[in-house]
């Protein structure tokens, strides 16, 4: 369609990002064009925007748009795409899979060997617009606000580690500790309660974020500075442990306590990533305790998103309490500065104002 | 101990029973006698006042006291029994396992070879007290409230046709149709809602009874006499169907119906016993669909009681609406006639008035 | 590429087919067209040779070419085709799944809502060259003889029932009984041995093919014109039943029989399609056995794929016994009558002679 | 029955072991006295033979008599044991558990909270006669040599470890490394074939059991210390990696490594008990991957005895490459000296010579 757009670009290696006129892109073969209506910010965002030790080694191609969680309307289509139309408002998977690989194949594109990130490896969503392929548009439907739809992403990444890889038959009648109650683990705390479980005790050193879990339907709150969150749990569930933990704070330290809060035969999803080795005690809180411990990675597609659209369509999650803080993009700096702070959870950007 | 108690007693083949002094049983190697609280009135119970064609087959030693919903507190106990004391308020598990067959060894004692079942093949409980096998006492604990502990027998039941035999990974937020709302239909649709289940579909000709569906939590309250079953769970599914259908009636058309309002993949848990032989579209509704249907007896031995309990004790269930009329013992005739007159659901006696 | 070729076409209702020469098809976009090497006879082709009932019904478009089961090498690629080159060796997945419906997106392409069959809904592969889908094909690989991989798509049919939709954890050590012994039939007595079943009893009335059965590694052969079925299961099995049951016979007193032979909690597969509705004792024989029937249609994209790859290129499963005749294609007529014989197993004819 | 026999007893803290004239124990409530045929030396008998550190912490109670990989004849029953008879032929399952905790009462025995180890926290079975609980004496039937039934117990290990928690769906057809060939992991290796798995991968430095691993079926044997046993899975997996890693060294380094080469979404039995803390990189090794670590202890009771009783019985696993030596009681030195030497895997000993 021709014509600039503002975007927001990390221009070289080091902290900040400024806006740009770029040019509007072209949605190649497969993919589509979309107006961005909002974007909301992740830790992958903050980790570029600061430019860690992470960005600094995975991004290597500059300048670059980043930004992927995203909900918008599709302006134009490209070739070979005849499934969806203009007009339509989508959100956006953000794993772009070969589509050809062995895991592709089998119904696992999620983890696909050729795995690419928008707004990673390619142009994101900090911009006005955005190309995605059209495999990854997924129509958003009625019922749930276009304000908001730009959390599904993040949410369904909190779906796919609640239910975790075989579907969520231990979370209805069990306790369930979520551990890391960053937007992530908020919405987890809501799914593990829409899904039948007794007793959700969410683990957070951040008072507003645990506030927050209680908002969301924790039944147990607790202040790992404050209290062992072992001892914590364990107390909770008359000595047995949580049938389920779900972790979401990747920090190494509480993945060794998650392990020790597991109940025998308990399951624990691991969403959260650690930036270094992790260190456990296998013989007693893994083997004979028979513990099962699931690494979990984006979401199923797009059997995550079917879910992730029901529970918020229907109101069986309100996850307006998450989203605490909006910004039309221009002022990405506020956005980028309250997420760091603690003081937020979930903050999405408009391009549109 | 020694001494007479009141029992209900079937003293002769044909309708009716008659209270009568009975010799309180005496607990023999492995078993309790429990001081009965309450007993509530299952179909079964109704065929054998009636003594309809299954009673006259089924039941082959007259005279014999009847009844096996049953909570109270154990009274005393026989030899070989360690792990349960005089005084613990339980409720029984009525199906009693041989613990030895190639079933029970392996977890499955629900589907024992050599079943017997309390009040069928053992005197029962609509009585001041009943002998049980100690394995099958389930202490009740706080929570439930005791004069509503008699009915966990039947909302296990409904528990485990719900979670099926798979876990239940397929309830949360997806459509489940209800077929049959009696007792454990209604319960079912509470244990639906509470699962995650999204628009249940409750089917029931009777109007007492759909009420009571709604006030259980159903989304749609179909009367299949007076619109097609099947065209209103594809309606309220956009024509997909219901990814858990849970038969609850045993009416041989219904569970034909049953499987045309399933989704492609669904499930179906058969529950509900047609007292004769059903006709089904195997091709169309079973195999061209991956259509999964499940026979579901009883109740797991105990994870189900487990289940239970955390359903009923926290809440997550409120069972109060189906617990629709309450008799001393001796007006067992009422409870007989109100169970069976349609304008009731679940029917409690207590032998102590 | 233009030109003509052979092709056994179906050009008016009623019994029979003609060879002719017709214009080699162009693959549209997302097509390939395939050089047909091999293409096997299924029962549905002999269902359209014959115009039988089901094919006077179910086929609406004449003149058309059948035949299905197909490998052979991509001669050109359509537009909008990227990962797959001429000069490949592929084999057909049969079942074209639209990729937008509910199921697709859910990963069960193969009960596609919108699912068109190669060979039924547009030409097939009775001809020296066919187009399918892209998508569709299945790049052979070594260690699977040419000659022999159009049988890849009915032995993923076998691969499917076998392992069935929980995938198969109760094959090893389990007794397994096979009804019907056609090629599907007989590929899964070499699969469910394969698989490390204990004891597999193949039953079918036709003696050419229990002969078969043996040589697929049937450990009991039942004649059931000879001897009930259910008894000898039974037997064979010290009275448990047969864990699994592989239904592949389509036959309505055979599926009932099949409930009747089965264990507590075990499993049907149901892949044979009944002409007509079946009446099951579901009370006796499904309920109170907490059975399992489930439906299989076709073959998972593609994970059953790969597993029919390894199973027959390690000869994990030798296939070569179900093989029993080869014919050019202008000797059609020889290969539908030996197929509807009873004396064969799995006939392929070759187009290029 | 009063009499004495021969025990081999541990009477001091320190390495070594005496045989000594001990009264014949008495089968108390609901145990089973049992005369020894044959009881086979386990890795927990050579620790506490040795006195290591585990042993020093763990055996709080001297002097005492150890072994528990056992089978003999039942001699006598205590009160309350109905069902089985003296002269019954039994092996032994080693876990006894309490029967009342909650993963008991949950058909999970096997990680029962109160769990007691025979010969371990019970006097033991290197000796004439042995007492175990009723309930854990498992009737070893026709087709297992009375010689070799001692083995039954690791042998379920190993069953317990290769189906793991979900059931072995995962084996066939698909690549298995095997980690550590003792005598569990060379059980381990007959059995994934037996499975249906394909291209196993045994990974053993030991030159003596990578041999025996050849015998039991293994595809692929890789010395870890003349080769990267991450890059000969993957060289022999085309680069995806093993789908199932069965890790039974305890090794650190070995587990480490086993995620390393664990294909996306593969799953890893942890049966090897390491003896500290065990460090990995969860974030690109599990969690990227989705990878699924499990933990395994002892057998499922009494599904695990099931399998294992038809793999040895029908010859779907020659487990006799795997029995090395045979002494008789009295040579228990050489017994203890030959399974440390590492020219052997399992030895048996034999209390009537």
């Amino acid at each position: 369609m021709g014509g600039t757009m503002r975007a927001l670009r990390k221009t070289r290696p080091g902290p900040g990002a400024e806006l740009a006129e770029q040019p509007i892109p072209s949605p190649g073969e497969g993919e589509v064009l979309v107006r961005v209506h909002a974007a909301s910010l992740c830790g992958t965002d903050l980790h570029i925007f600061d430019w860690n030790e992470w960005a600094a080694t995975r991004i290597t191609r500059l300048p670059m748009t980043f930004g992927h969680e995203v909900a918008g309307t599709v302006e134009s289509v490209g070739p070979e795409v005849h499934h969806i139309q203009p007009g339509a408002f989508v959100a956006a998977e953000t794993h772009i899979a070969c589509g050809h690989c062995s895991t592709c194949r089998t119904g696992r594109a999620h983890i696909c060997e050729n795995l690419r990130i928008l707004g990673v490896d390619t142009d994101g969503a900090f911009a006005e617009y955005v190309v995605i392929p059209a495999a990854n548009a997924w129509i958003v439907g009625e019922g749930i606000h276009p304000d908001t739809a730009s959390i599904m992403e993040p949410f369904g990444n909190a779906v796919h580690a609640t239910f975790g890889t075989e579907g969520g038959e231990d979370l209805a009648t069990n306790p369930v500790a979520v551990i890391g109650c960053g937007p992530i683990g908020l919405f987890a705390v809501g799914i593990t309660r829409a899904a039948g479980a007794w007793k959700v005790v969410a683990i957070e050193p951040n008072e507003y974020r645990r506030d927050l879990a209680a908002k969301m339907g924790a039944d147990v709150l607790v202040d790992p500075r404050a209290q062992d969150p072992v001892a914590a749990v364990l107390e909770a569930t008359n000595g047995s442990g949580a049938e389920v933990v779900l972790e979401m704070s990747g920090n190494a330290r509480a993945i060794d306590q998650g392990t020790r809060m597991l109940a025998r035969g308990g399951r624990m999803s691991l969403l959260g990533l650690p930036d270094g080795p992790v260190t456990l005690d296998l013989a007693d809180q893994v083997i004979f305790k028979e513990a099962r411990l699931h690494g979990i990675t984006g979401r199923e597609m797009f059997r995550t998103w079917q879910q992730t659209t029901t529970l918020l369509s229907t109101g069986r999650v309100d996850a307006r309490p998450v989203i605490t803080h909006r910004f039309p993009l221009e002022r990405f700096e506020e956005a980028f500065e309250v997420t760091a702070s603690g003081r937020s959870a979930k903050v999405i950007v408009f391009p549109g104002g």
